[in-house]
């Protein structure tokens, strides 16, 4: 089940998709990513993601090799090529190959890799209908968690933290307060009141965020930016995730406590059928 | 002028030398270094690097796909197959290359790649014989820079931040007090004091760092282990920085300000003597 991936202008079976030991990506972790989810052959969001991914960019001084129309081509082509119905298509692009310094390269061509992976059953997961169980740990991450840079080893070790505890993911806690999970968004519903963390550089700006919020204001849902504590958490009446890959996901247990009936919430459920039935129609 | 560098038990061009793009070195810096450097054709502080390793892979729950034996082997090989004379081996370790998830593989090989860099003149070199600038910036890594992963983008924006302000490196501050250099360790000189930071999370715990004091007690010098702030390493006598491959550095101007005579100070200058001398004997 050989998958075709796109490196830097080419289509390439995944075994001959490869990069210079002299990347910088693999080199100093100097590149971005984005995840767009797939469902019916469709891309999700993808003016979001290619928006966010020129902040990125941006951000770290570096230039995209491809427009966002580009861009668009590659991921319609791979999604094709691969005969992907529900899944992602992954983005990276690093500073490209040059010979290690600290210091930038003055003449780099930066490096552009994408990949898909099929995830069928991913809008109408087993997890969705159960939920999901968190832990919390310390958040130690860099101070820049806006730029969405490959820098995950905290986020992988904290999935593993996760795992081990018989959880599926983490929340991380910084001066006391959540900031987000390993790889989305954190909210909790107190009554009829969503609350999630504001944006800054303490967290990812979410793509799947912004659309939740939007379709939860338009639903005449409150909506709480604001920090808030574990202990608030634990207390909440529900919870749950957002992410590209992950839509709405309720979360049902924290810290092995559970929240309200330990079954997902009707806030959390509902909000994950109106992104589901609005992304479908935007898709592209 | 084609390096031979070594790949997963290979021997190859450098044009091709090339890692997976599923490795997790690239996608979610999985991976851990070391830098050994090379004078008169030999390895310096290679046990004292090895050890780190060891050390490093151990607190990601990595192993080592190779033995120490094995790898002062391929070190050797690679100095006499690309004639290096004086520069470094650098070293890398990922989890290898698995379908992209932030929980680590079951199965995974892991990569290790090794390269040369030729620096000819590195022992004797201009600028420790005139000292270099250093701005400070504020500390934004990561929480864990005990273990000497290759999350290094925000050294990276250091280093140019650095280049920008007309300096050559940048010294990073933590809650008001300096932690180290965007990839050595910082000492600043009050009398006949040597003064650097304590061993923590904080800080790389530098091979060099650990022979220069060594040597500097055995010389009779005082050693103080304490964080100092940069007020306090502006007003010193003198400052240096230490590394793998710049040994012992001279610091001479710190934010813009001269220190002493704004020339490298003797305690830096006979430090770098004593390590060089000692450290070629105990070359291998």
């Amino acid at each position: 089940m050989s998958r075709i991936v796109y490196v830097n202008g080419e289509y390439l079976p995944e075994e001959e998709a490869k990069v210079s030991v002299f990347d910088r990506g693999f080199l100093f972790a100097d590149g971005v990513y984005e995840v767009t989810s797939v469902l019916d052959g469709k891309l999700i969001d993808f003016d979001g993601h290619a928006k966010r991914l020129e902040r990125s960019l941006g951000e770290l001084e570096m230039e995209s090799p491809v427009t966002a129309e580009a861009l668009l081509e590659i991921h319609r082509e791979l999604v094709a090529r691969n005969g992907i119905d529900e899944g992602l298509v992954y983005l990276q692009i690093t500073r490209g190959a040059a010979d290690r310094d600290f210091a930038y390269p003055e003449a780099a061509e930066p490096t552009i890799v994408l990949f898909t992976q099929a995830k069928p059953g991913l809008a109408d997961s087993a997890a969705s209908r159960k939920g999901i169980k968190v832990i919390s740990i310390p958040d130690i991450r860099w101070g820049r968690r806006d730029i969405k840079t490959v820098q995950l080893l905290y986020p992988s070790m904290g999935k593993m933290a996760a795992k081990k505890a018989g959880a599926d993911d983490a929340w991380m806690i910084e001066d006391g307060e959540v900031t987000e999970g390993t790889s989305n968004n954190a909210y909790i519903v107190k009554g009829r009141t969503i609350v999630t963390r504001h944006l800054g550089t303490e967290i990812l700006h979410g793509i799947t965020r912004a659309a939740v919020l939007r379709f939860a204001r338009e639903a005449q849902m409150e909506v709480e930016e604001r920090a808030f504590t574990i202990e608030e958490a634990k207390s909440a009446d529900e919870a749950f995730i957002t992410s590209a890959s992950s839509f709405v996901m309720p979360v049902v247990e924290i810290d092995g406590q559970s929240l309200g009936t330990g079954a997902p919430g009707p806030v959390a459920t509902r909000l994950r059928e109106i992104y589901l039935d609005e992304m479908r129609k935007a898709a592209v």
